[in-house]
């Protein structure tokens, strides 16, 4: 048992940070004006000169656990530098480690031919074009997955798709070329088999992004949360990923290390967040004491510290299951995070908005906007309730089958 | 002990309600369209509309306990009006109920001279402007009042002014004419008897309204929250409400009212959300049920229940002992559900965005923004902090005097 | 709208205060001694002195609403009594107003026949002899009453009464004399129409007390919460109340008035139990300061005030709406006090505890008998789940049949 | 960064393990039935047999880091095994790992000089006799050890020791023969230079053992929290433990790991209490299902297992932190297990208490017994309000020096 980080991770650790200090952080004002100059659905020229220099300092792919690609980490070894990327929202992109990509190309390396990996995983990991995941759809309960409606027929060789599908991450920024559609092919089929994942290219006729949602009142933009329409979209066959009827299985393997990357970046956000509140409580008087020292205002920071820490070394601990006995076993672990990690940021990001007053839900300081994001990650790849009824089954499922606990379902 | 309205209250409840659902609710698609075209800084038609219709119906300024300008209702017989108007963002306005002219209203009918009232109350009353007030500020913790730096000085007939105020809500709509500005002008004098309430036209020159501040990402056009620079502003010295350093003791006769307003605005409003939380819960299936029979979702409902029951009730038994004994005797109730009401809309519109899914944190339902709108009163007119820190002060003054608490400070 | 109490139940409320701050509380250091001395078991000559005093001041069967046999008071007349009488352990006994006589007393006073309010009633009113109510029991989940398994067979004139109950509270007193059994005795009736009440003298052989429970460690003698043996038990046919089948409609009736009693005396015990943390909260001192002014104490103290305040303000309008428009209304409602009042006093009784150190948790502080006590009042006639279930169904039903929620269950 | 046991760690476990369940858990209703027979304040048969085995089999002073009197293992090697102890009241005992003589044998260990290990350490070492620790005292807040007043006076070759004790634990076991007294001996010293430890044998005239004091009820027979009276206690002055005033040095190095074996243990209790939840949770039923698939009790039991598990996490990684940078650098993190492993502990029992009904709050089960245990340790060792103020100090502190935190204090 050693919860030290071993010197390679910890000289990346240095490194990232450094990265964040020097360019990141300074950058966000940059980007904030440049997207509210103009169009704020184009890209930003900041954004451009942080992955410049990222990529240059070899800061770069590095989720990616195939060397070869990437930078060849293990999810343990990722994680304490998603953490560091996820404190500013901003951040991760500039190491081209932004979601949805970082899930997509895992999908690519594994699971396209290589004509695909040659159109698609290329360009990605180069970081010349961005791309989605469009799996969410608007008119039905998607905390069951098996619920999704967008249908893809077979008609020859082509794949035609129609449906609707929303939260379709990062569908409104024009570099975003391509997408992963998930939806109903094998309506007959045992219930997890019934969907496939496609390829389809964000230009193909019949693509129709309708509109950018909202989190709270933000738009995040040029990122963005669309709404997307699919209207007779043909595409190739073979553009099916790994098989038909075999989506759940690849979003099986997508889940994963991508909880494990969201999760350690929500951590660091609230790690921030802390950061700003402790500044708040010391640079800020009234009744003729800082902040810090009036009521239980030092309790919150001391419980925010507390719910960090066990956060911290659980998505850790998680990453480490994931890595020694694979992410089967790992199961609980990874829906225990995926719980706890949002709400932690949460709950310790509403204490900073509390410690900074007015100031805390405005725009001049980045909590407000933070919380919007993590409130949707206690939503975004199944609520809390599936993922703790999840947890609490393979509880239970220690002392009786899970067919019992099924039976009268 | 008598929990029913009386048949004067129920029957103006069954009015208000029946104007509600018949002009209000239909009209807020209508309105955030409006408020998305063009300009957003400028009224909308919808909204004269909805004030000429409660206006024609006589449901107009029922806020106001003078029965010649106002409705003469007590504090109790308004309370549970204020509930229904509160449960759409755009329902106070249409009944001229909405902050912060009810405040500023009840000011000037208190503390106004005949042509201040002639000037600004009557169009108030009318309904033909509106009015803001300056008292938050950037720089200084307003958590403690007497923090506020902005400066009024007196330079023969006249008031100078200069400072920053923030938060100065309503200051953006082109309606508002009036303001009331509470600064620092005996800065010698005792603790509370330094600062006065001054009122300052909006068209005054120096008054310069910065930006609105947004509340998360939402910026609450056209009625804004603004930040107001003061750069030598002159009024006439006759226009300081009360008396010099008499700002503290206005405030204290405006905050009563005003937090059963905003208490039972903010029940109306978690009740409005429990009801789509119920609606949502039976209309969406997942796991071939529907989501009120999932898991633990039937005691969120309950929970919200329970929790807005005793919301109401104690703020219903504030309003009633400020109407029997008076605001001073009430004054921890009238603490106690400040810090309650938003508290718990908080955590009953968190739920029902729960819910909803992604739905729920975007705007096509209105949970976010309300979220955001709530958490603002957890901070506005005193954090939680002060608040809760006052009912313990009040509880512990039972047994020891206010000076033992104090001494060691 | 009147949330002040009538004259007479102010006056009540005085005369029944000073009797406890007179006679109770003076009182609680001597029922300990007294238990403490010789045999647990034996009722206690301190006790029997408070209650010939509180009958000679004819604060005597307070929570009887029949005018005739008991005080004529309606439940929100009586709530605020039973509150006061709450605050002790030993409060309730002397005013002859104890679970689980009352409850006893109301159903005898409904169903009993003549003989048996002759044999049963009278004595029970006169306090001469007290009684208990078994229907609990070991071996099913009580959550679900109609899960219960003792049996009674008619054989010719006589019932046979076979099973084990436990948490028969106050059978191990000798001065029980009587207890209610309920138990099935109509299988193949309907769900709600198998069990049925009937009315068994202590002294049938084939009763057998087995043991006091313990509650945490407590025995509550000389009351005493008894497992209950009954073999081949033999009692007339017409001791069954009501008529076959009818258990379930009489427990209906019987719950109602006795939440109002249980959830008024929690409020009180939690109103005592903030008392003596303020009291404690002032008198040590700990770093240079009184505990009330160190941290989030007084935080503490304030939450303490809210929660109690609106969970009396839950109750009486409770008691309100089971006097004005019937229990079956109020059915929620008094669903809603039942998962309230008890959470609210461990809450502060909790934290009371906490402020007083190890003095808390000791027997020099009444603090941990309270929380135990009230911990079982989250189980005592259906656990918070069962209830927070019902509240939540009802407020489902106001958008939804109720078969439809069952439809799938 | 490894989250795995040790080869030989795990050894260890599997043999803790096995002798809990081979010999442990059946000795329980063994061991309370040898209490409940005849005088309580006397060993069990039990026990000596338990001690023997677990002593032959050479799991023996598993807890001391001493490899020549211990077994040598680190705080991080030995706090899973503190764990697995945790799981039974009567766990630590056999294994010569109960507190307060781990506490005390390490106190010895390092500070007492050859004479005093050879009378005291051995013979505990052996685990024939045992030892208490008088530090709480009954007039003063504990929660400020500061305050401590019993006062040892030197006169001459000895000191003379007044003052009353409470609190200390196991000195109303016959076995008990040796207390280590702290109080104040040098009052004008600075403020944590005043106190000292002292050996004090349980047969010096003058050590009166007033009472046992009970926790929720329970007394914890034959261990027992006594109250000890000190009049005109005399030893010679040279049992002082490594000098005069320096009481809370000792007592600093003695707390850290003691905290870590009480968390650990907790952590055993909790995860104990959820194995009981779960099997509760589908042996019974009601409304035709098992308990564990109504509402929302699963997930009572994944908050549980979250809760469980980053508590387990945090308190291993304050081990590691102690083994590898020491007690000093690992102030907050030992605060924060300190905080955090009890209030865990209390929730997950809790919650299974409610989960077995009426079962969980009687003698039928241990859950009520170790919820009082466990309440008792947020008291102990300071209560959680002081060690979350040194966290949040702590935390602020990377912001701001000390001494402008505690400036005007």
């Amino acid at each position: 048992m050693d919860f030290a980080y071993s010197p390679k991770v910890q000289q990346l650790r240095e490194r990232v940070t450094a990265f964040m200090e020097t360019h990141v952080y300074p950058a966000e004002a940059v980007f904030e004006q440049q997207i509210n100059q103009g169009d704020r659905w184009q890209p930003t020229a900041i954004m451009d000169e942080l992955k410049a220099k990222a990529k240059a300092e070899g800061l770069w792919n590095l989720f990616l656990p195939d060397s070869e690609l990437g930078a060849g980490l293990t999810n343990s070894e990722y994680a304490p530098l998603a953490e560091i990327m996820g404190s500013s929202l901003i951040g991760p992109e500039p190491f081209n480690c932004a979601a949805p990509d970082t899930g997509n190309m895992e999908v690519l390396v594994r699971y396209a031919n290589e004509a695909q990996k040659e159109k698609w995983l290329k360009p990605l990991l180069d970081g010349t074009i961005r791309s989605a995941f469009a799996m969410t759809e608007p008119g039905v309960a998607s905390s069951d997955a098996t619920n999704m409606e967008a249908r893809a027929v077979r008609e020859g060789d082509e794949w035609v798709i129609n449906g609707r599908k929303w939260w379709t991450s990062g569908a409104c920024d024009p570099r975003c070329k391509i997408m992963i559609f998930m939806g109903l092919t094998n309506p007959d089929g045992p219930r997890h088999a019934q969907h496939s994942m496609i390829l389809v290219p964000m230009d193909t006729p019949g693509v129709k992004v309708l509109r950018p949602l909202t989190v709270f009142g933000y738009d995040d933009a040029p990122h963005g949360h669309a709404e997307v329409l699919f209207e007779n979209v043909r595409v190739p066959y073979d553009s099916v990923l790994l098989g038909e009827g075999r989506g759940f299985e690849i979003a099986q393997g997508r889940l994963g290390p991508g909880r494990i990357h969201h999760c350690m970046r929500s951590i660091g956000m609230a790690e921030r967040a802390l950061k700003l509140m402790c500044e708040r409580s010391i640079s800020r008087s009234a009744f003729g004491k800082p902040l810090a020292r009036l009521g239980g205002n030092i309790d919150h920071i001391a419980d925010s510290r507390m719910e960090i820490n066990m956060a911290r070394l659980l998505t850790l601990n998680a990453a480490y299951m994931m890595d020694t006995v694979g992410n089967k076993i790992a199961a609980s672990e990874i829906a225990q995070i995926k719980v706890v990690a949002p709400n932690v940021a949460l709950k310790v990001i509403d204490r900073a908005i509390q410690m900074h007053g007015g100031a805390g839900v405005s725009g001049d300081f980045p909590l407000a906007y933070w919380y919007a994001m993590q409130r949707t990650l206690r939503l975004a790849d199944g609520p809390d309730e599936v993922h703790r009824a999840a947890i609490g089954k393979f509880e239970i499922g220690k002392y009786v089958s899970k067919d019992v606990m099924n039976a009268s379902r």
